[in-house]
């Protein structure tokens, strides 16, 4: 069937000799331990746990999905005991603060090891990672008391948690939010209200959650202004039940060994995260990170569609190659014979490869604006980031769906059908352009938001880089279709820029194709990048040459099939609003 | 829940209006009675049947899907009882010959009728269609004895049929085939072997069913050569059961109300159709009107996602339009008021609207070819059709699954649940690139079967009137864009051609990026050609303005934000074969 087995050689490639990571860890007083042979072991025993333990658990979890049973979710057959060994090898402290029981290790090692444990199996996956996302709004904003109480427990792995947003009426416009927090003379609020699409809002993993809460305390301000966050545990304290419970649990096109729960929060106990009315804040802190825990989801599904599409496709006798039989002593050729077959082949592979690279530059990132002692530098880091992670968020998704559904083509149609996980998969993959703010929304948040803003300046600090590699590399071919294509991206934003300052709605009529033109130029780099370092070590002679060759044609599959693209998206993000503006609403439905 | 409503306004435009069906038709002797009033009563009948049956069937048979119980389907409840009122309405002899109990009627009717049952309920309509198709290859192949014992049920609805085409190890490839055939002293075969992914291999709707089946008769030769049609009932004239059963269903990603069948066929009573070893001519009768019905599937899903989407995006309040707020006394503004919300929307009209000039246009030249006096014209018809059918259902069906995947962003995370059906819209529609032939093999027939074998001719009959409609609208900016990019179709396809003699695999490598070029070009002529009509009525101030206003509104849409995707793939298509075929099969999973 094609099992999982997790890119520990491309891990290798990307992390350590096109990004060097060995240097960038020992950069750090703090990450000196953690030698490139520590790291490799690492990725290993995640490697193992994830090909194991989790990924059997995969095409199981979606056939038998979490179910409702007397007020708890029962999750799939398998799943709470791959937690129990997860969270006793002590996997959950990887990132948490010393202080707090946790290693200390950088953001970029769990994101490495997101992506093994994702693709493996990403409903399970789900039900671990909001509690590293609390955290993070409690360490950035919590009392030390809150601190104290909340985030052992979770870096033990003895509770997981939530992000408690949505409501039904709002879930982009979080102004509209109705979840009320009444305060008591303790200090504590109660907590009323109705959250839904809470991923893994209820379960038996542990017997304590964490729910990260946004609510707006009685007599706040309306809109955004007016919401505050809070920490609401499952059970309190003195041991007794609080007022959460889940409701339902939604039906769902995929992720289905996932817990996607309606909560009700019936006067229940809670704490005031940071200041009242503040909340928009502390949530920016997990919803970011949740942003790029998305952006890794895009290639999870990408790299497991792709393993299991090249299996196929070796093994699949069907037709003959139109060039001359390739496999006399068979009834027909494999199907990777085909040109056409090999085309969704490699633009898997590509997006996958291309993916990680994007993901563990983005982690290079994080770790340097959370832990580097220049603040300058810090700084810096943070602002790339932002700039960076709705391309992460939205580009690799969409990518990812495209990688998925390409991986189902290659099935013909048994990938159609349920046996081989490729259905899955693509349903799987759909949610992620949906959660953690939409295409449209992370479109919008690069160009609005960050870049017209800031006239620019938010693109500044990637955009340097990629000068500097293209003056470097002068006479590589492919770090010249950088600049080119680099330097259209600046001149499409002074555009739209101009066009934005006459009619607002010119943002949005070229918001997405504006995001998926960056995206494309920010893996162009990183290709480019990869490119480089390949020829650089065939020339060497070091190391398995089939490998680099492989990185080098792959590179130059994207230049010339997937590059090109921005053409056409240069071209419709300039047609302008009126072409969408014009119609009335009443039009749309004209057929009728 | 935004209720499937059929789109009788444009059904009217398009078919009346645009492409003059009026005159068509009574050009021809035999539908003389089948005047416009006749017409538009017919599709309001089958109108009505589909928003109020089949419809509200729709959700509920994907939930509840079929089930094989004691060796036969039953099928979601409700389906049996709307098939009963449908066939003893007549409905399955509309297109039938007289002379075995049909009516006589015009294919283009049927095919416009396919469209509202299709966008109701595409798993339903799944169950309908095969009888049909079977039928034609018993009309074009079978003996005058076969004809009339097989074609009268199925037109009086008493039986229903398959195509017994696939088998494990061959699906494109029917040269691989292994089901036997052998001969009997009374003339008859027994056909041994197993099929699957067969459509409505068995149901509950009749009691009998008319298999088409390919087989290979006991010493024919090796290849496509060797492989002959049967017809295969499920019950034998004298009343007993036929070797022939369901061993299995398949569980699949969507049309789960489909029964999609493993059949077993042991010893099971077959006669041939046709001569033997002559099984692939009468194959592609079936298989051609199978292709033509799975384009219009693609514009099923595109149509019920915009009307679902468009429904939603109308009501949900989300956010105040960066223009100013436009619903001062709601919370915020409903969706629509945001670009990127209509630039999905529009991309959706497009499409669905586009293509069902693409279908209508289609369903005009069966007609012709089938039944024109003029067997000059017919040849040419023919000619055409041929051309464009592989376009209709590739281009359709990867254009109807990126409408039914916008339709799904467009609700947000509400999309992923199953409660409003877009989710299920997108999993239906994501077998019509798959099956009747993938779109990489739709793609091959086009570009190699069709325009490279014929040096171009096979492009002649359509991109004739192309040139005729833009030299009679040469002021006409859209006629003006047609004009450029079906002159740049021509070029593409001349240096494909040059590069296909050098090497084979050049063909397969610019295949798919070819008939997608192709598709926009087609489209957009259409597109050119309703919006040339939709002015003139106008100007001429007939009819409801806004209707017109918003199909000259989608027609820009589609010329400034659909058609520039040309230009990129433009670039990929000539990018070459070595970028796909230089890497060797063992590096595709480099990675690992």
């Amino acid at each position: 069937m094609y099992d999982y087995k997790a890119p520990q050689r491309d891990i290798d490639f990307v992390y350590r000799e096109v990004l060097d990571y060995e240097t960038h860890l020992q950069s750090f007083p703090q990450y000196q331990d953690l030698t490139w042979d520590v790291w490799t072991a690492i990725v290993a025993e995640t490697a193992k746990f994830s090909e194991e333990v989790i990924a059997p658990l995969n095409q199981s979890g979606d056939a038998e999905g979490c179910e409702l049973e007397g007020g708890e979710v029962r999750t799939p057959t398998g799943f709470k005991e791959a937690y129990k060994q997860f969270a006793e090898a002590g996997w959950q402290s990887l990132i948490g603060e010393e202080e707090f029981g946790g290693q200390g290790m950088p953001q970029s090692l769990s994101t490495c090891l997101i992506e093994m444990r994702g693709s493996a199996n990403w409903s399970w996956a789900s039900f671990i990672g909001f509690g590293l996302a609390g955290a993070k709004t409690l360490k950035a904003e919590g009392s030390k008391e809150l601190q104290q109480t909340y985030l052992p427990p979770i870096y033990s792995g003895e509770t997981l948690g939530t992000m408690c947003l949505t409501e039904p009426h709002c879930g982009t416009d979080l102004g509209l939010m109705r979840t009320k927090a009444a305060p008591q003379e303790d200090g504590s609020y109660r907590i009323s209200g109705t959250k839904i699409f809470i991923t893994a809002g209820d379960h038996d993993f542990t017997d304590n959650i964490t729910h990260i809460v946004l609510a707006r305390i009685e007599g706040a301000p309306e809109g955004v202004g007016g919401i505050s966050v809070f920490v609401v545990p499952k059970v309190l304290e003195n041991g007794e039940s609080n007022g959460v419970s889940c409701g339902s649990l939604e039906h769902k096109m995929g992720i289905k060994g996932s817990a996607t729960c309606v909560m009700n929060f019936e006067e229940a106990t809670g704490y005031l995260i940071g200041e009242p009315n503040k909340g928009l804040r502390g949530m920016f802190h997990m919803m970011n990170w949740a942003r790029i825990g998305t952006g890794v989801q895009g290639l999870c599904h990408a790299e497991l569609g792709l393993q299991k599409s090249v299996g196929y496709a070796r093994d699949r006798l069907q037709m003959r190659s139109l060039s001359g039989v390739k496999n006399q002593d068979g009834p027909a050729d494999p199907i990777i014979v085909h040109p056409d077959v090999r085309r969704m082949l490699l633009t898997q592979k590509a997006i996958a490869e291309g993916g990680r690279l994007l993901v563990a530059y983005c982690a290079q990132l994080m770790d340097i604006s959370d832990d580097c002692p220049d603040k300058e530098k810090a700084k810096r880091a943070h602002e790339e980031l932002s700039y960076l992670t709705p391309i992460l968020k939205a580009f690799m998704t969409e990518s990812g769906f495209e990688s998925a559904s390409l991986a189902v083509q290659c099935f013909g149609g048994h990938g159609y059908i349920k046996e081989w996980g490729v259905e899955q998969n693509l349903r799987d993959c759909r949610i992620s352009m949906l959660y953690e703010g939409t295409t449209g929304v992370q479109a919008l948040d690069l160009l609005g938001r960050k870049v017209l803003a800031s006239q620019g300046e938010a693109m500044k600090p990637f955009m340097g880089k990629v000068a500097t590699f293209c003056e470097d590399n002068a006479d590589h071919p492919l770090a010249q279709q950088v600049g080119l294509v680099s330097k259209k991206l600046g001149d499409l934003t002074a555009k739209i820029g101009a066009a934005a300052m006459k009619n607002p709605d010119e943002v949005g009529a070229a918001s997405v194709d504006y995001m998926m033109y960056s995206g494309y130029v920010v893996m162009a780099y990183l290709w480019a990048k990869a490119s480089v370092v390949a020829q650089q070590k065939l020339d060497a002679g070091e190391g398995d040459s089939a490998f680099y060759d492989a990185k080098l044609k792959t590179a130059g599959f994207y230049f010339e099939r997937l590059l090109p693209r921005t053409e056409s998206l240069a071209k419709t993000m300039l047609s302008g609003a009126s072409n969408l503006m014009d119609m009335d609403a009443e039009q749309f439905l004209s057929q009728l």
